[in-house]
């Protein structure tokens, strides 16, 4: 059934209203929790202030959008989505008003593992994996070379993988100000396919550049997916895997043979596949629906593979970003350009073979700017990294390389692929910790080693994605009995 | 007021006999969720029996000990504890049965920070810290050399610092067995001051071997300790900092002087420092009181610092590893000589700056021993590394060097100093949690990497021990659809 989420369905419009009265509660739930409301409206901190976005903040970043904010829905499709990279350079999908509301689909780039389940009678889905031997609904899929007599593989050579909806264009925003990014929704995508009715489908590919992969059993190195099923009626909250089959060498539509997984979107031939439906019987996986990339376009280059995450979030790869969350990134360009996709039904810390359960999903998010001026003497001035707000923690999010298009230089988009390392992405999450604590709770630099060895959390974000993750967790309730 | 934890009360058998049937409900707890009862008493597994001990293990195990388990009580005293080692040399201080419930008193390494808070009027704990010109309560202070000719700065030459209480000898008990180590409670122990009645004390260290370390702000180098206050009356659940002073050169009673942090148990002399009682107000630290070291002797050497934890279990500095928690160590020698120590108020994955909160616990464990016959088929088999059960989980602790004693040669102790890697830890810890989904749930190698990517949470246990670790957490319930 139509969640106000299927542009297809005849009774789109009125789907999409109740849809949108059904977020309602969600929404209520952030004001209650002291963040700031939509356009005017100017909460006041209901839990001691504890939202890294002071009553004071709040109000004067109401004046950077209407009084009433404005609900836009943006499809996923092949016009919408931009495929493995993050741009500067892209045209727009959407231009909003600080405080506006957007539902936003995401498409995973996995799909393709079997397309019966996750793309056949998806409208919006077709038209981004439509392949034949003329056409490619999207054509360029990576941040590589578009030239025929350059790219190896395919346009984009691949480097950079995620389907991406948008960008957004947020009005009035300008390098050195603050994004912030509510996570309002975040619900399963329905397979469309009437034989899989009630249900959405994911795909986990433990892939050559997982870490497990110089560490098979004897030796024996292969690619293997496994399919897994979702509730898309949220009556489970738990996925079950359906089959695992392993990759062989797939020929896409332009005659290019895939002997690894190594260019996004390459539809799987099931007629070459063994699938073995006897996997994993009885494990329930919970559910941890999240975007494993959201974030803002980086103003270094003019097209960013979409893999390693950097300053301007992209992708992080950490579950917590999902409902009720709130991620904050420093704007790099002109309006922003935010972009979402790479959605997870599920993940661990970690995502050791290489992915999570790759599932479509609908966000609805909302989107406030924070002008530079303003932040001064609030936790957002000089961020010059992506945090985290969970209702009940905040999180920052260290990298291997903090900023590794300014750092690396020229060939910064293939050196850091050779950077992994969680050791130093544990630095930078110490470091950036220290400055939250002693920019954000003026505590000294004293206080803050003491309080980050026995209150703050450290673990191991992802190690599959070049540029390693380590997030650093603190409770708010540490603070409590704070005046 | 003594709650049978001090022996110098005058009506403590009463307050024990009090003590050990007020523990009964986490016993009980502990049967209701399928773990193995004590002594004769075989449970069936009440949540599917997802316990690592299957209930035919609990039965073929019963035979180990009595029917009826005794309990005992160890308390720390100069003659009952050693301090910084692990030994398969030294005499126990208490023989048991398999199933018998032990309570042990545990002091932090730490008391010399703040003597008059953790010291003073504590019997147990004077007797340890007494250190006069003539005369030491307990001379010997890590492997290293006893020879005044050859050590540097003391006996043992603080090559390795927790105040260990035991060994424990469990009859029986050979390598090759696995012994269960059931935290029935872990309790505070009162200061015994009466000026701080009612309160507990703690001490952190940002100490020369914290990760923060060479990253100080403009290469400042300093050692800082602070001193927590826990409520040991059970009311607050956190600890706030009391005050914060900068190490400064301490002779000690020996007239050695200490310009740093090196060596366990120098006794502070607060004239020449500077408190500083601004500090970290109205910050409340939630409250994880555990085991930083809980463990067997290893069979390597004979005296093993007690800073690197390793196979046998050890320094793990697991937060974890509190109260309804099991740990399954590997008996590598005869009685398998269980020692605890090491108590810690709170700390944080990682323990950042080096330490946690230090702070004198008293435990009561049941100890259970299953015998390498029996073990054929079950999650213990040829476990050769500390696994962690909680109520809701199962965690595999991974290191730099995971048996670094037999891995790095006659060098290893100072060897393994060199070899600290969050990376290595981090394989080692998949490595270990492959093997557990591989051999006790019986997943295939492809299922396990699926699995490990979408339901198994990686997490930075400490970067602080020479041998780093990294945890692996997975939840029970994934498990709870299987037959």
């Amino acid at each position: 059934m139509c969640r106000g989420d299927d542009v297809n369905c005849p009774n789109f419009e009125a789907h999409f209203k109740a849809f949108r009265e059904d977020i309602n509660p969600g929404r209520r739930d952030f004001l209650r929790n002291g963040v700031l409301g939509a356009g005017g409206l100017a909460a006041v901190g209901a839990v001691g202030g504890l939202s890294l976005v002071t009553p004071a903040l709040a109000q004067a970043s109401a004046k950077n959008g209407p009084a009433t904010p404005s609900d836009h829905y943006l499809p996923a499709t092949s016009e919408t989505v931009h495929w493995g990279y993050f741009s500067k350079t892209i045209k727009p999908q959407l231009e909003i008003d600080s405080g506006d509301i957007v539902t936003i689909e995401t498409l995973t780039h996995h799909a393709g593992d079997d397309l019966e389940r996750m793309v056949q009678g998806d409208e919006g889905a077709e038209s981004v994996y439509l392949w034949t031997k003329d056409k490619k609904g999207v054509e360029r899929r990576g941040a590589g070379s578009t030239d025929p007599n350059v790219y190896k593989i395919g346009s984009g050579d691949g480097k950079g993988v995620h389907i991406m909806t948008g960008p957004v264009y947020v009005r009035g925003a300008e390098p050195g100000d603050v994004l912030e990014v509510r996570i309002l929704d975040c619900v399963p995508r329905p397979s469309a396919n009437p034989d899989f009715a009630g249900k959405t489908f994911g795909s986990n590919a433990a892939a050559w550049w997982g870490f497990h992969y110089n560490d098979m059993i004897n030796d024996d190195k292969r690619e293997v997916i496994t399919i897994y099923e979702v509730d898309a009626t949220g009556q489970k909250n738990w996925a079950e895997a359906v089959y695992n089959f392993k990759w062989v060498p797939q020929t896409d539509p332009y005659g290019v043979t895939h002997t690894m997984i190594d260019y996004p979107g390459v539809p799987v031939d099931h007629s070459l596949t063994s699938r073995n439906f006897d996997v994993l019987k009885g494990i329930r996986v919970p559910i941890r629906p999240h975007f494993g990339t959201l974030g803002v376009a980086p103003a270094e280059a003019d097209f960013v593979d979409s893999v390693p995450p950097s300053y301007t979030g992209g992708n992080i790869d950490n579950w917590r970003i999902g409902k009720g969350a709130t991620m904050y990134y420093p704007v790099a360009v002109d309006g922003a350009l935010m972009s979402v996709g790479d959605p997870h039904a599920s993940q661990g810390d970690s995502e050791l073979c290489g992915t999570a359960i790759e599932c479509s999903l609908t966000g609805t998010f909302q989107l406030i700017l924070h002008k530079k001026a303003d932040l001064a003497g609030t936790s957002l001035e000089e961020m010059d990294h992506p945090m985290l707000e969970t209702q009940t923690e905040w999180l920052v999010h260290g990298f291997s390389v903090p900023n590794y298009l300014a750092t690396l230089g020229k060939d910064a988009q293939s050196e850091i692929y050779n950077k992994a390392s969680i050791d130093d992405a544990m630095r930078d999450a110490f470091l950036k910790m220290r400055k939250f604590l002693m920019g954000t709770k003026g505590l000294t630099e004293d206080e803050a080693h003491s309080l980050m060895s026995v209150g703050v959390d450290f673990g191991i974000t992802q190690v599959v994605d070049g540029n390693w993750g380590v997030h650093a967790i603190i409770k708010k309730e540490i603070f409590s009995g704070r005046a």
